[in-house]
């Protein structure tokens, strides 16, 4: 399958079983649309799923991991080495992530499709789906050179695409969500959003898991070294992240790419899976229709790529971890809203009277 | 038991186990309190039930119902029999309460303290427990005398106390949630709210289940007379919930005393329940260790009543439906903070490199 037939079968969400699920809405025992959020989203899986009775139970997250060359300028506060370890910490079923997955009934694929490491079968002893797919042992560092080839950038999306088509194919998922893993990956992150936005590399650029306020300037300056270097064109999201970008960003972009293309609903993570989501929405813009945003993170740059997006967060947490946790965890507000819109009795069904006015 | 002995028993949360909570959230695999508001609200459990361990499995929904003479004044959207068509839905178990309490594994417990309405055992089909103990028939019309003597009003709040301790006792409840019933119970909440935290009616009165613009107008005056007729002393929670509150919102307040003295976390619902908490929390501000917001609601005075509690609201989803739905949706956040600190590696035993700096 190749990325423009894929982009080009997108379809847009059904728009008449949105407008009979508005109607069901109004039905409900409860003042008018008082569930507020709760009463979108459930309309939103609706037209996904073109049906009044979706499910959200079969659910998935992708956690893609890569590595980046420019770690080497020091943009991040842990060692390369972290994003190995952490890969097996997924595996093996002792991360944030994969608590999280658990309590929500939610099956973890961790997808190495860009690290440095050869992780032997005999380190994991976990019971969670292990895809290795590199697209390359780690981006080049972008303040020298583009941090891949176009030819690349592309794979990296058709990876993810074709990993996550694979899981909803056999595993017959309802929805899936989106995570990261790859030290120094804010860096990337944020030159995508600050390529795409139009904001500032200042405005876009946080602290990452942590560094101090010297390092975040050094930050800031190896972000603006990389884009006035190779200047991506802000139409162009192959250009943008394969010049500035990540392959574990390029596999998001993809993962995403498969929900939309399968008709589920694609729960965004953080930063660093909302840069991907920005790299999916440049290149088929259907795509948001089958977007949420699980929270909004701690990082600054966050908040404009969701406003770019037009995309309210389900959870404001103060999070800022990444791995899919805030994406995971927001599969239970999915799951509210489902139930309220097909649980809950309408008014003629419960005998209760309706508002006088 | 007397209320002024169940003040004096409820008791500081542990700081020991606090600090021992906050140590192990700096040895988990993630960047230092990378989980933000979850890593808070672990430690707040932890210190609660005195334990790192500890669990918010068995879970419980208290949904106080009470009816309101104020409603004689064209308050509220809707009827005042809405009250026991809706008790009913709950016992019935298609309300959008009960849907969510199914959802969150929580047993829902309807009491109806106050309502107009004599229900028989014939219309309730459902499962839910229903217990009948009223303080009285309805409030009074607070515009022309005080909502209830100053006794009814204590009993209320002992009604409420007692209720949650047996189910607490006899469920070995770890969490409860607080929820209401009572068609034109913003009124008094908001009344409520302006005499605790200070804040002008106007600023404390919202549309409610959805009343006009017109009708607002005569809501803030209602409420206004209600205050001026009756000077409630702020710093006599008993004075101020006896002439312009209500029978459910005294019941919340004892429902909250019952969740501290009983050294487990209560989350607080909307406007209706936090009118509760700022009752509780007059008698005995000790409480409010013991207290998680569940959410904040549209209502625009219920950021006001948190502001005064000094409490951060675990969802921000535009809801303002009450019955408890928010606090119950949030007990999965609790939840999830506990699986946090409980069940992710630390560092050591993950092997898992720290931060450079």
């Amino acid at each position: 399958m190749r990325l423009e037939n894929i982009l080009k079968e997108i379809a847009p969400t059904n728009q008449e079983i949105f407008e009979k699920a508005k109607e069901r809405t109004s039905n409900l025992i409860m003042p008018y649309r008082a569930m507020g959020m709760l009463n979108d989203i459930s309309e939103k899986v609706c037209a996904i799923k073109e049906t009044l009775k979706p499910s959200v139970n079969k659910r998935a997250v992708f956690v893609m991991a890569g590595d980046h060359g420019v770690v080497e300028e020091g943009v991040s506060a842990f060692p390369q080495q972290v994003t190995c370890e952490m890969i097996k910490a997924f595996v093996n079923d002792i991360a944030t992530i994969t608590v999280l997955a658990r309590q929500n009934n939610c099956s973890t694929i961790v997808a190495d499709v860009g690290s440095k490491c050869n992780i032997s079968e005999k380190e994991l002893k976990g019971s969670n789906k292990f895809i290795v797919k590199k697209v390359k042992y780690r981006t080049n560092n972008f303040t020298k050179e583009p941090a891949m080839t176009r030819e690349e950038a592309e794979k990296s999306i058709m990876t993810g695409f074709e990993i996550a088509s694979e899981e909803i194919k056999s595993q017959k998922l309802d929805v899936i969500a989106t995570g990261d893993m790859g030290i120094g990956n804010t860096t990337p992150s944020s030159a995508i959003g600050a390529v795409i936005t139009g904001k500032s590399v200042e405005e876009m650029t946080g602290k990452g898991t942590g560094i101090t306020s010297d390092l975040l300037q050094n930050k800031i300056n190896v972000i603006k070294t990389g884009i006035n270097l190779h200047k991506p064109n802000p139409d162009d999201a192959i250009d943008i992240l394969s010049k500035v970008g990540g392959i574990e960003i390029g596999a998001i972009a993809g993962v995403i790419l498969a929900g939309a293309y399968h008709k589920i609903p694609v729960i965004i993570d953080g930063l660093i899976s909302t840069a991907g989501a920005l790299i999916a929405y440049k290149l088929c813009p259907t795509v948001k229709e089958y977007m949420f945003a699980g929270h909004i993170s701690e990082e600054p740059g966050h908040k404009y790529m969701l406003e770019y997006l037009g995309l309210s967060p389900l959870l404001r947490l103060n999070m800022r971890l990444g791995e899919g946790t805030g994406a995971v965890l927001a599969m239970h507000i999915l799951d509210a809203a489902v139930k309220i819109i097909t649980e809950v009795a309408t008014f003629e069904e419960a005998g209760v009277s309706k508002s006088d006015i």
